[in-house]
């Protein structure tokens, strides 16, 4: 006896699950309702629609082989029957009937069904302020708002604009705007750091850098108060300063679209979330849900979380499929994986970053290393920088950051540390990973196994380390003499600084430091530096054993430096 | 009390354990020897120093801030003590004593250890034939010969060379004297596939078609009987052709240098690797070895297997170091990773190949997919080939091969599967990795996570599959009319087929199938074809689901074929 399936929500879980579904069981009727004309298409790949990436929007609802997901293609090529500009307005869980209406000419109608998907999604957060409902204030929230803002854009009457929120969509935006169009772009954002809660402050500090040398403007820590204009914005008002605006958009988070869950009585999070086990069945097991509109397990936090991501919305989209079809399969949660690309860099994570391993209660420490993405005997090599977050005591990995250049080197290492995380790996196992390895694609001592060394080297307590921002901290307080500055590459490269700096920056190459350690200060703190962090390791190996007692060395060495876009 | 470590071998094991060791306790005292005058340097990078990618052989002995790794470097950099041009003659055991010769003056000298550490690496096998002692052969063993095959190439008289092998190291010796110098280049191989036993037949097809289109001939399945010239190599003889051959390459292998070992009466395995535990400790606990001359673990088969590669030597080293200072660290064994970047492409290898698996006992398949390594509606995406070995019953994964650019995005799926494969991972793991998603790295729907999907549908029975050379013998064998061959992509696209072979070539499109069943035939064996394998598993589906019987998918579809070199 075939089924009924109705799923709600057409754009990325809905269609899978659909799909999944009647591979497996082509008699199922499966019928999907959007309150949208467009479907099934790739939300995110709305930044590169808006950077002219890509020419026109149909693209992102064609298949690989050129076919337009539209109703007719979901009809003829899958047997799905899709719904279009039609809202569902309740669901009856006892009666087991949604009640939809048009949107086109409001006639209601009542489908019934046997199982039911919730996929709505998830909307953008209007900031509640004055001002929130001018014209040329957008969202970035589905494809008939982009078409929108790409229209207003290739008109040529925008000149500024204002983004709101340093999140992925923020920058995205502001990179899509700022580069093929030459908008003038700024970014404002209320936390300290773009990216918060995905990558370190000293990770985020360098990828904006990266983002100011390419043109774009930040406000960092600062709130948007209200927008003024007439009938259109033309400023934006933080508590800070004025913007001229001649498009605004807001990307300052997303909510769960769960309010017909909680309407149906279904149980639904505080942060509103509706909550699904791990076969994604709700508290009602003849409803599932899955993608914007739940929270899923954090596999590395054992807490609740809350992951609007396409690709997970993917994934559980094909689960949901399988158990609609009967079987058991099993959706374990998130590790919160992510990357974006920048310009010419390129940005990822999996796991927790070190802030929000402590937020959570671990009593975490991070490592920082810069290597090349290939053997360092190959002219066309590429610095790439890594920060690993471990648990002191276990030495269990509990994330891993990255930051290269736009191709797949460094989201190669991220991949491999995603792949291990559910298996509590330790520094150990990071040190030991077998990457397949030749010349072009890594050193013999992969960057990777590197970090788990120096992560471990950290934890013994044998490798003393101080971040960037800590450096610049001691260094912008080197008049109080209380710090000395080795460096401890060849005289050469610690020249100019000697020079400049005669006072504070010492040149002792760790080749000589075994022989020169009369040189080296007894009553001041010792900070080490070399381009990476490797040699003055071994200088602090030497000093230590020396008996010195105050000695730090800077992760990352004068590469982090410059990356983070200090001049000494 | 400081403790007198000695170390056997300097390239790449022997400096790794000396630096480490020294890092964690100074006061050791280290010496390497050596019997080379080179030391510490990247044999890996050598085809790349013979291409000219690299122009001096310094440039593999260097650090990564530039200074030459020789006896100076170790001496005051390293405070190791390095003993070059000097042979170790046999071990005493129980006087720990190590027995030495110069190579230059014939001095012999005893060297007492408390700890002794055998890095002694492997010997290229010499083929057991007529004329292998001519001036001209080669093996690529060590920097001293490499520097002597690249006097011999830039002097301009090499024309044509033979290479002997198609390993890793035969194909990247090809591809370096072919591209930049030009040289006629012939590899001559005793198996019927290159690099056997790493990738499937399939893919080395695809591979070595690549490389036949940068103008490298290739001679599968033969055997080289006899070597013939004057003083110097001009022609190879094999059991089928006589090649002209200015230079010639073997690349045959190579077996563990263990005979110092096995002389100690340390145990050595029947195929010549020096026995190690965990720990990296020979029979004798205060011998450690590593490197080249080990066999160590199969993490995958449990069985003990030999892995001649630089990154292992390297990993193996430090942990030696560890132990060497008090700690009790583990080197778990291998899973048999690998990459080679040839020409515009690259394959790697990460487990068990799928004739591996099956050797081994396994009762395991393949899935096979194609897919970009980015979101398809971004214009520099590229295609990517992977195959997964899985096991049947338990759907455990044995191992991952890829094919792609010669970047680093498909090495980036095969580290994500590298690093779990030791935690036992089923088809589902794969299906559902969290990788890093964004359009410009990957799907939302990770080419990994459908790899995944696909073995399942094959252990499930749902996708029947059948690989290019399966095909290629069902198309070879047409004119029986045995099987139909149904293009399932868009008229379009199938129509210039369809008009060169009407009796055998049929085009229905998927999304017509469902209408058009009765043009399919009921007594012939059915070949489903697309661009990938995906439409044409959408109609095997349905005709699965009307009954049809003896149905095929092939995996890959038209863009495999392509790839494998076959013109339909």
């Amino acid at each position: 006896m075939s089924q009924n399936i109705v799923i709600i929500g057409a754009v990325a879980l809905g269609p899978k699950a659909a799909c999944r579904l009647k591979r497996l069981k082509p008699d199922s009727n499966v019928i999907m309702i959007d309150k949208d004309n467009l479907i099934s298409y790739g939300g995110c790949g709305i930044p590169y629609f808006i950077s002219g990436d890509i020419s026109d929007s149909e693209q992102l609802q064609a298949t690989t082989f050129h076919m337009l997901r539209d109703v007719k293609f979901f009809k003829e090529i899958k047997d799905v029957q899709a719904i279009t500009n039609t809202e569902v307005l309740a669901i009856d869980r006892e009666k087991k009937i949604v009640f939809v209406q048009s949107l086109i000419d409001q006639k209601q109608q009542q489908i019934p069904y046997d199982k039911l998907v919730l996929g709505m999604g998830s909307t953008p957060r209007i900031l509640p302020i004055e001002g929130n409902q001018l014209d040329g204030i957008f969202t970035v929230s589905d494809l008939n708002k982009a078409i929108r803002i790409k229209e207003e854009i290739t008109d040529g009457k925008i000149g500024k604009a204002v983004v709101i929120g340093a999140g992925a969509i923020g920058l995205e935006m502001a990179e899509a705007m700022s580069d093929l169009w030459e908008i003038e772009t700024s970014v404002v954002e209320i936390m300290d750091q773009i990216l918060p809660g995905i990558i370190s402050p000293q990770m985020a500090r360098m990828a904006q850098h990266h983002m100011e040398e390419n043109d774009i403007s930040f406000y960092m820590g600062e709130k948007v108060e209200r927008f003024e204009g007439e009938s259109r914005v033309s400023k934006v008002i933080t508590n800070n300063r004025t913007l001229e605006a001649d498009l605004v958009i807001m990307a300052a988070g997303v909510t769960p679209n769960s309010k017909l869950a909680k309407d149906a009585g279904l149980e639904v999070s505080p942060k509103g979330g509706i909550i699904v086990n791990k076969q994604m069945q709700t508290s009602d097991p003849d409803i599932y849900a899955g993608g914007d509109c739940v929270e899923i397990l954090n596999i590395i936090t054992g807490k609740p979380g809350y992951y609007p991501l396409g690709s997970l919305a993917n994934r559980e989209g094909r689960v949901i499929g399988s158990n609609l079809a009967g079987n058991k399969q099993e959706f374990e949660g998130a590790i919160g994986s992510f990357v974006i690309k920048l310009f010419e860099i390129s940005v990822a994570n999996a796991g927790l970053s070190i802030e929000t391993a402590l937020k959570e209660g671990f009593d975490a420490v991070s490592a920082f290393i810069v290597q090349f993405d290939k053997a360092h005997f190959l002219s066309d090599r590429n610095l790439m920088f890594l920060e690993l977050v471990v648990e002191k005591g276990t030495g269990r990995v509990l994330g891993i950051q990255g930051l290269g250049d736009a191709g797949h080197a460094m989201v190669a290492r991220v991949n491999a540390v995603a792949g291990i995380l559910k298996y509590k790996p330790t520094t150990m196992d990071i040190s030991n990973l077998e990457l397949p390895y030749a010349p072009p694609f890594s050193s013999a001592m992969d960057i990777l196994n590197a970090l788990g060394n120096v992560a471990e080297n950290i934890l013994a307590g044998k490798n003393k380390v101080i971040d960037i921002e800590t450096f610049v901290e001691y260094w912008e307080k080197r008049e109080t003499n209380e710090s000395i500055f080795i460096d401890c590459r060849e005289s050469g490269n610690a020249e100019p600084l000697v020079n400049r700096y005669p006072k504070h920056w010492k040149s002792i190459p760790q080749g000589q430091l075994s022989d020169r350690l009369s040189e080296v200060p007894q009553d001041k703190k010792i900070i080490l530096i070399c381009n990476t962090g490797s040699r003055s390791y071994e200088a602090q190996v030497i000093l230590d054993h020396a008996g010195f007692k105050d000695i730090q060395n800077i992760q990352g060495g004068t590469a982090a430096i410059e990356k983070w876009g200090m001049k000494i």
